[in-house]
Protein backbone atom coordinates (compact mmCIF):
# COMPACT_ATOMS: atom_id res chain seq x y z
CA UNK A 1 0.00 0.00 0.00
CA UNK A 2 1.29 3.27 -0.49
CA UNK A 3 1.90 5.58 2.35
CA UNK A 4 0.35 9.24 2.19
CA UNK A 5 0.99 11.36 4.95
CA UNK A 6 0.30 15.07 6.11
CA UNK A 7 2.95 16.93 7.75
CA UNK A 8 1.88 19.84 10.18
CA UNK A 9 4.60 22.49 9.15
CA UNK A 10 4.64 25.54 11.60
CA UNK A 11 8.05 26.36 10.02
CA UNK A 12 10.21 25.64 13.10
CA UNK A 13 13.04 23.71 13.98
CA UNK A 14 10.80 20.52 14.97
CA UNK A 15 8.53 20.73 12.18
CA UNK A 16 11.36 21.10 9.49
CA UNK A 17 13.00 17.65 11.27
CA UNK A 18 9.34 16.15 11.23
CA UNK A 19 9.00 16.96 6.94
CA UNK A 20 12.33 15.44 6.46
CA UNK A 21 11.45 12.38 8.94
CA UNK A 22 8.16 12.12 6.73
CA UNK A 23 9.82 12.20 3.54
CA UNK A 24 12.34 9.75 4.40
CA UNK A 25 9.46 7.22 5.91
CA UNK A 26 6.82 7.51 3.12
CA UNK A 27 5.75 7.31 -0.39
CA UNK A 28 3.75 10.55 -0.98
CA UNK A 29 3.70 13.76 1.73
CA UNK A 30 1.86 17.14 2.06
CA UNK A 31 2.31 19.82 4.13
CA UNK A 32 -0.55 22.31 5.77
CA UNK A 33 0.24 25.34 7.57
CA UNK A 34 -2.06 27.24 9.97
CA UNK A 35 -2.41 30.74 9.77
CA UNK A 36 -4.22 31.34 13.12
CA UNK A 37 -3.26 35.86 13.42
CA UNK A 38 0.55 34.72 14.75
CA UNK A 39 2.62 37.66 15.57
CA UNK A 40 5.02 37.16 13.41
CA UNK A 41 3.90 36.46 9.75
CA UNK A 42 7.67 35.27 8.90
CA UNK A 43 6.21 31.77 10.34
CA UNK A 44 4.27 31.00 7.45
CA UNK A 45 7.27 32.53 5.10
CA UNK A 46 9.35 30.12 7.03
CA UNK A 47 7.06 27.07 6.15
CA UNK A 48 6.16 27.69 2.53
CA UNK A 49 10.57 27.69 2.12
CA UNK A 50 10.95 24.79 3.70
CA UNK A 51 8.01 23.15 1.70
CA UNK A 52 9.88 24.59 -1.45
CA UNK A 53 13.17 23.08 -0.25
CA UNK A 54 11.18 19.46 0.65
CA UNK A 55 9.58 19.62 -2.70
CA UNK A 56 6.12 19.27 -1.42
CA UNK A 57 2.74 20.91 -1.85
CA UNK A 58 2.03 23.42 1.32
CA UNK A 59 -1.76 24.67 1.93
CA UNK A 60 -2.17 27.57 4.08
CA UNK A 61 -4.97 27.08 6.11
CA UNK A 62 -7.28 30.12 8.03
CA UNK A 63 -7.39 29.01 11.82
CA UNK A 64 -7.71 32.51 12.51
CA UNK A 65 -10.99 31.46 14.16
CA UNK A 66 -8.69 30.77 17.36
CA UNK A 67 -7.56 34.51 18.02
CA UNK A 68 -11.86 34.57 18.58
CA UNK A 69 -12.02 32.96 21.24
CA UNK A 70 -8.78 32.67 23.62
CA UNK A 71 -6.65 35.51 24.21
CA UNK A 72 -2.88 34.35 24.14
CA UNK A 73 0.53 36.11 23.90
CA UNK A 74 1.20 34.38 20.38
CA UNK A 75 -1.61 35.85 18.99
CA UNK A 76 -1.53 39.23 20.68
CA UNK A 77 1.51 41.56 20.08
CA UNK A 78 1.15 43.64 22.76
CA UNK A 79 1.35 41.20 25.19
CA UNK A 80 4.87 39.89 26.98
CA UNK A 81 5.74 36.88 26.07
CA UNK A 82 8.04 35.82 29.67
CA UNK A 83 4.87 35.95 31.85
CA UNK A 84 3.45 32.91 32.92
CA UNK A 85 -0.77 32.32 34.09
CA UNK A 86 -1.47 29.53 36.21
CA UNK A 87 2.05 27.23 35.77
CA UNK A 88 2.31 27.47 31.81
CA UNK A 89 3.70 29.89 29.27
CA UNK A 90 1.08 32.27 28.30
CA UNK A 91 1.79 31.52 24.43
CA UNK A 92 -0.57 28.22 25.45
CA UNK A 93 -3.80 28.46 24.16
CA UNK A 94 -5.74 25.53 25.43
CA UNK A 95 -7.14 23.21 22.66
CA UNK A 96 -4.51 24.30 19.96
CA UNK A 97 -3.32 21.14 18.89
CA UNK A 98 -6.50 19.30 18.93
CA UNK A 99 -7.74 21.81 16.70
CA UNK A 100 -4.41 21.16 14.20
CA UNK A 101 -4.86 17.86 14.23
CA UNK A 102 -9.00 18.22 13.64
CA UNK A 103 -8.69 20.33 10.63
CA UNK A 104 -5.16 17.77 9.46
CA UNK A 105 -7.49 15.31 9.91
CA UNK A 106 -10.02 16.61 7.78
CA UNK A 107 -7.56 17.54 5.16
CA UNK A 108 -5.75 13.98 5.08
CA UNK A 109 -9.14 12.58 4.72
CA UNK A 110 -9.85 14.34 1.36
CA UNK A 111 -6.34 13.75 0.02
CA UNK A 112 -6.60 10.15 0.63
CA UNK A 113 -3.75 10.41 3.48
CA UNK A 114 -3.74 8.33 6.37
CA UNK A 115 -0.59 9.32 8.36
CA UNK A 116 -0.48 12.59 10.19
CA UNK A 117 3.21 14.26 11.21
CA UNK A 118 3.19 16.79 14.03
CA UNK A 119 6.55 18.25 15.91
CA UNK A 120 4.83 17.95 19.06
CA UNK A 121 7.21 17.12 21.95
CA UNK A 122 6.44 16.27 25.63
CA UNK A 123 10.45 16.94 26.35
CA UNK A 124 10.20 20.39 26.24
CA UNK A 125 6.84 21.56 26.54
CA UNK A 126 5.47 19.43 29.47
CA UNK A 127 3.50 22.14 30.55
CA UNK A 128 1.15 21.50 27.24
CA UNK A 129 -1.19 19.19 27.81
CA UNK A 130 -2.23 19.02 24.34
CA UNK A 131 1.26 18.10 23.37
CA UNK A 132 1.55 14.63 25.92
CA UNK A 133 1.17 11.19 24.66
CA UNK A 134 -1.58 10.46 26.23
CA UNK A 135 -3.41 12.92 24.05
CA UNK A 136 -2.07 12.38 20.89
CA UNK A 137 -3.24 8.40 21.05
CA UNK A 138 -6.40 9.43 22.26
CA UNK A 139 -7.02 12.45 19.78
CA UNK A 140 -5.88 9.23 16.89
CA UNK A 141 -8.53 7.03 18.23
CA UNK A 142 -11.22 9.75 18.33
CA UNK A 143 -10.42 11.24 14.85
CA UNK A 144 -9.93 7.19 13.32
CA UNK A 145 -13.85 7.44 14.68
CA UNK A 146 -14.92 10.62 13.15
CA UNK A 147 -13.56 9.58 9.47
CA UNK A 148 -14.05 6.12 9.89
CA UNK A 149 -10.97 5.04 8.96
CA UNK A 150 -7.80 4.28 10.53
CA UNK A 151 -5.87 7.71 10.89
CA UNK A 152 -2.09 7.49 12.39
CA UNK A 153 -1.17 10.27 14.27
CA UNK A 154 3.47 10.04 14.37
CA UNK A 155 4.69 12.35 16.91
CA UNK A 156 8.73 10.97 16.06
CA UNK A 157 10.11 14.15 18.39
CA UNK A 158 7.75 13.37 21.50
CA UNK A 159 10.86 11.50 23.41
CA UNK A 160 13.60 13.76 22.12
CA UNK A 161 15.73 16.69 23.55
CA UNK A 162 16.65 19.72 21.37
CA UNK A 163 20.19 18.16 20.37
CA UNK A 164 18.58 14.83 19.18
CA UNK A 165 16.58 16.47 17.13
CA UNK A 166 19.35 18.43 15.87
CA UNK A 167 21.45 14.95 15.72
CA UNK A 168 18.37 13.40 14.25
CA UNK A 169 18.24 15.85 11.18
CA UNK A 170 22.24 15.66 10.68
CA UNK A 171 21.73 12.17 10.00
CA UNK A 172 18.91 12.27 7.51
CA UNK A 173 21.23 15.20 6.06
CA UNK A 174 18.96 17.76 5.61
CA UNK A 175 20.65 19.65 8.21
CA UNK A 176 21.02 22.70 5.83
CA UNK A 177 16.66 22.94 6.01
CA UNK A 178 17.23 24.41 9.07
CA UNK A 179 18.79 27.94 7.40
CA UNK A 180 15.18 28.27 6.24
CA UNK A 181 13.15 27.12 9.43
CA UNK A 182 12.24 29.95 12.52
CA UNK A 183 12.30 29.94 16.18
CA UNK A 184 11.94 33.38 17.90
CA UNK A 185 8.77 34.23 19.29
CA UNK A 186 10.27 37.71 19.08
CA UNK A 187 9.79 37.46 15.56
CA UNK A 188 13.53 38.83 14.86
CA UNK A 189 15.43 38.01 11.85
CA UNK A 190 17.87 37.29 12.45
CA UNK A 191 16.30 35.91 16.22
CA UNK A 192 16.77 37.60 18.98
CA UNK A 193 18.69 34.79 20.95
CA UNK A 194 17.13 36.02 24.10
CA UNK A 195 13.35 34.90 24.17
CA UNK A 196 13.13 30.85 25.75
CA UNK A 197 12.53 29.69 22.29
CA UNK A 198 16.00 30.97 20.85
CA UNK A 199 17.22 29.73 23.96
CA UNK A 200 16.23 26.51 23.72
CA UNK A 201 17.53 26.34 20.01
CA UNK A 202 20.97 27.59 20.87
CA UNK A 203 21.16 24.47 23.49
CA UNK A 204 20.21 22.46 21.15
CA UNK A 205 22.45 22.86 18.12
CA UNK A 206 25.19 23.42 21.29
CA UNK A 207 24.63 19.95 22.81
CA UNK A 208 24.69 18.45 18.80
CA UNK A 209 28.17 20.30 18.38
CA UNK A 210 26.79 22.38 15.55
CA UNK A 211 26.55 25.73 14.60
CA UNK A 212 23.33 27.40 13.56
CA UNK B 1 -20.83 23.51 42.45
CA UNK B 2 -22.26 25.89 39.77
CA UNK B 3 -23.22 23.69 36.46
CA UNK B 4 -21.87 25.92 33.57
CA UNK B 5 -23.14 24.68 29.84
CA UNK B 6 -21.85 25.79 26.35
CA UNK B 7 -24.76 24.60 23.61
CA UNK B 8 -24.06 24.08 19.86
CA UNK B 9 -26.84 25.56 18.12
CA UNK B 10 -27.71 25.03 14.31
CA UNK B 11 -31.12 26.72 14.65
CA UNK B 12 -32.63 23.44 13.80
CA UNK B 13 -35.57 21.26 16.20
CA UNK B 14 -32.56 19.42 17.27
CA UNK B 15 -30.32 22.32 18.93
CA UNK B 16 -33.69 23.86 20.01
CA UNK B 17 -34.50 21.13 22.04
CA UNK B 18 -30.98 20.51 23.68
CA UNK B 19 -31.11 24.08 24.36
CA UNK B 20 -34.01 23.67 26.64
CA UNK B 21 -32.88 20.82 27.85
CA UNK B 22 -29.51 22.53 29.02
CA UNK B 23 -31.79 25.79 30.70
CA UNK B 24 -33.61 22.84 32.75
CA UNK B 25 -30.48 21.12 34.15
CA UNK B 26 -27.94 23.40 34.49
CA UNK B 27 -27.33 27.01 36.23
CA UNK B 28 -25.91 28.76 33.46
CA UNK B 29 -26.08 28.32 29.32
CA UNK B 30 -24.62 29.96 26.84
CA UNK B 31 -24.92 28.81 22.90
CA UNK B 32 -22.79 28.71 20.10
CA UNK B 33 -23.58 28.99 16.62
CA UNK B 34 -21.23 28.46 13.57
CA UNK B 35 -20.93 30.13 10.60
CA UNK B 36 -19.05 27.47 7.63
CA UNK B 37 -20.56 28.87 4.85
CA UNK B 38 -24.00 27.03 4.64
CA UNK B 39 -26.12 27.25 1.68
CA UNK B 40 -29.15 29.47 3.96
CA UNK B 41 -27.90 31.96 5.93
CA UNK B 42 -31.25 31.58 7.18
CA UNK B 43 -30.11 28.97 9.70
CA UNK B 44 -27.64 31.49 11.70
CA UNK B 45 -31.01 33.58 11.96
CA UNK B 46 -32.87 31.04 13.64
CA UNK B 47 -30.11 30.35 15.90
CA UNK B 48 -30.04 34.16 17.05
CA UNK B 49 -33.55 33.71 17.75
CA UNK B 50 -33.88 30.76 19.40
CA UNK B 51 -31.04 32.48 21.63
CA UNK B 52 -33.23 35.17 22.09
CA UNK B 53 -36.66 33.63 23.17
CA UNK B 54 -34.42 31.66 26.12
CA UNK B 55 -32.48 34.56 27.02
CA UNK B 56 -29.11 33.16 26.53
CA UNK B 57 -25.85 35.21 24.83
CA UNK B 58 -24.97 33.08 21.46
CA UNK B 59 -21.42 33.88 19.99
CA UNK B 60 -21.44 32.99 16.24
CA UNK B 61 -18.06 31.49 15.61
CA UNK B 62 -16.38 31.50 12.10
CA UNK B 63 -15.80 27.82 10.66
CA UNK B 64 -15.58 28.75 7.30
CA UNK B 65 -12.35 26.65 7.11
CA UNK B 66 -14.65 24.07 6.65
CA UNK B 67 -15.49 25.43 2.95
CA UNK B 68 -11.53 25.47 1.68
CA UNK B 69 -11.06 22.10 2.87
CA UNK B 70 -13.97 19.70 1.57
CA UNK B 71 -16.78 19.51 -1.13
CA UNK B 72 -20.03 19.73 0.44
CA UNK B 73 -23.91 20.26 -0.95
CA UNK B 74 -24.28 21.75 2.28
CA UNK B 75 -21.55 24.77 1.46
CA UNK B 76 -22.19 24.47 -2.37
CA UNK B 77 -25.29 26.15 -3.78
CA UNK B 78 -24.48 24.62 -6.92
CA UNK B 79 -24.82 20.80 -5.99
CA UNK B 80 -28.68 19.05 -5.60
CA UNK B 81 -28.74 17.50 -1.67
CA UNK B 82 -30.14 14.22 -2.65
CA UNK B 83 -27.53 12.53 -4.81
CA UNK B 84 -25.53 10.33 -2.45
CA UNK B 85 -21.59 10.20 -2.18
CA UNK B 86 -20.21 6.48 -1.37
CA UNK B 87 -22.89 5.49 0.77
CA UNK B 88 -23.82 8.40 2.64
CA UNK B 89 -25.72 11.67 2.16
CA UNK B 90 -23.35 14.36 0.16
CA UNK B 91 -24.55 16.80 3.19
CA UNK B 92 -21.79 14.96 4.83
CA UNK B 93 -18.44 16.64 5.53
CA UNK B 94 -16.18 14.44 7.19
CA UNK B 95 -15.38 15.50 10.73
CA UNK B 96 -17.53 18.46 10.27
CA UNK B 97 -18.53 17.66 14.05
CA UNK B 98 -15.33 16.95 16.08
CA UNK B 99 -13.86 20.25 14.18
CA UNK B 100 -17.19 21.25 16.20
CA UNK B 101 -17.02 20.10 19.26
CA UNK B 102 -13.01 20.78 19.35
CA UNK B 103 -14.11 24.80 19.39
CA UNK B 104 -17.16 24.17 21.73
CA UNK B 105 -14.05 22.61 24.39
CA UNK B 106 -12.06 25.67 23.64
CA UNK B 107 -15.18 28.10 23.90
CA UNK B 108 -16.00 26.08 27.29
CA UNK B 109 -12.81 26.60 28.66
CA UNK B 110 -12.55 30.35 28.25
CA UNK B 111 -15.73 30.62 29.27
CA UNK B 112 -15.35 27.80 32.88
CA UNK B 113 -18.01 26.22 31.43
CA UNK B 114 -17.52 22.33 31.93
CA UNK B 115 -20.37 20.93 29.88
CA UNK B 116 -21.30 20.82 25.86
CA UNK B 117 -24.55 19.99 24.54
CA UNK B 118 -25.27 18.65 20.91
CA UNK B 119 -27.66 17.65 19.31
CA UNK B 120 -26.34 14.48 17.58
CA UNK B 121 -28.69 11.71 17.25
CA UNK B 122 -27.70 7.98 16.00
CA UNK B 123 -31.31 7.14 15.50
CA UNK B 124 -31.65 9.49 12.58
CA UNK B 125 -28.08 9.92 11.27
CA UNK B 126 -26.07 6.59 11.86
CA UNK B 127 -24.41 7.72 8.41
CA UNK B 128 -22.50 10.05 9.92
CA UNK B 129 -19.90 8.45 11.96
CA UNK B 130 -18.59 11.47 14.05
CA UNK B 131 -22.56 11.63 15.33
CA UNK B 132 -22.30 7.84 17.29
CA UNK B 133 -22.23 7.58 19.92
CA UNK B 134 -18.79 5.75 20.49
CA UNK B 135 -17.19 8.80 18.85
CA UNK B 136 -18.79 11.26 21.13
CA UNK B 137 -17.05 9.45 24.35
CA UNK B 138 -13.50 8.89 22.66
CA UNK B 139 -14.27 13.03 22.04
CA UNK B 140 -14.91 13.81 25.28
CA UNK B 141 -11.83 11.95 26.47
CA UNK B 142 -9.74 13.66 24.32
CA UNK B 143 -11.15 17.17 25.02
CA UNK B 144 -10.90 16.49 28.67
CA UNK B 145 -7.25 15.57 28.28
CA UNK B 146 -6.40 18.43 25.82
CA UNK B 147 -7.67 20.99 28.00
CA UNK B 148 -6.30 19.49 31.32
CA UNK B 149 -9.88 19.50 33.10
CA UNK B 150 -12.48 17.05 33.04
CA UNK B 151 -15.54 18.33 29.97
CA UNK B 152 -18.48 16.58 29.81
CA UNK B 153 -20.63 16.46 26.34
CA UNK B 154 -23.94 15.68 26.64
CA UNK B 155 -25.93 14.45 24.17
CA UNK B 156 -29.75 13.69 25.12
CA UNK B 157 -31.36 13.03 21.86
CA UNK B 158 -28.56 10.15 20.72
CA UNK B 159 -31.37 7.81 21.02
CA UNK B 160 -34.49 9.24 20.58
CA UNK B 161 -36.76 9.43 17.49
CA UNK B 162 -37.99 12.40 16.16
CA UNK B 163 -40.90 11.86 17.91
CA UNK B 164 -40.20 11.35 21.24
CA UNK B 165 -37.79 15.00 20.52
CA UNK B 166 -40.80 17.02 19.80
CA UNK B 167 -42.74 14.99 23.10
CA UNK B 168 -39.56 16.07 25.02
CA UNK B 169 -40.19 19.43 24.49
CA UNK B 170 -43.99 19.57 25.01
CA UNK B 171 -43.06 18.15 28.65
CA UNK B 172 -41.10 21.43 28.74
CA UNK B 173 -43.22 23.57 27.77
CA UNK B 174 -40.86 24.93 25.14
CA UNK B 175 -42.92 23.64 22.08
CA UNK B 176 -43.68 27.06 21.03
CA UNK B 177 -39.72 27.26 20.54
CA UNK B 178 -40.16 25.21 17.91
CA UNK B 179 -42.08 28.42 15.63
CA UNK B 180 -38.28 29.89 15.64
CA UNK B 181 -36.20 26.98 14.50
CA UNK B 182 -35.64 25.95 10.86
CA UNK B 183 -35.15 22.71 8.87
CA UNK B 184 -35.14 22.93 5.29
CA UNK B 185 -32.13 21.91 3.27
CA UNK B 186 -33.17 23.81 0.69
CA UNK B 187 -33.52 26.90 2.76
CA UNK B 188 -37.46 27.70 2.10
CA UNK B 189 -39.38 29.73 4.42
CA UNK B 190 -42.00 28.48 4.82
CA UNK B 191 -40.11 24.89 4.93
CA UNK B 192 -40.24 22.99 1.02
CA UNK B 193 -41.95 20.01 2.99
CA UNK B 194 -40.19 17.70 0.20
CA UNK B 195 -36.41 17.47 1.25
CA UNK B 196 -35.21 15.09 3.25
CA UNK B 197 -34.91 17.01 6.57
CA UNK B 198 -38.68 18.47 5.79
CA UNK B 199 -39.56 14.83 5.67
CA UNK B 200 -37.88 14.13 8.56
CA UNK B 201 -39.42 16.82 10.78
CA UNK B 202 -43.15 16.26 9.84
CA UNK B 203 -42.86 12.85 10.21
CA UNK B 204 -41.64 13.83 14.02
CA UNK B 205 -44.46 15.95 14.67
CA UNK B 206 -47.00 13.63 12.86
CA UNK B 207 -46.16 11.29 15.08
CA UNK B 208 -45.59 12.95 18.67
CA UNK B 209 -49.75 14.04 17.33
CA UNK B 210 -48.64 17.57 16.79
CA UNK B 211 -49.25 20.41 13.91
CA UNK B 212 -45.78 21.88 12.88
Amino acid sequence: MTTKAIVLLSGGQDSATCLAIAKKECDSVEAICFDYGQRHRIELDSAQRLAAVANVNCQKIDATVIASLTDSALTNITTSIQQEKEGLPNTFVPGRNALFLTLAAMVAVTRSAHIIYTGVCQTDFSGYPDCRESFIQSQQHTLSLAMDQALEIRTPLMYLTKAETVQKMLELDRFDWYAHTHTCYEGMQPACGQCPACKLRLKGFQEAGQID
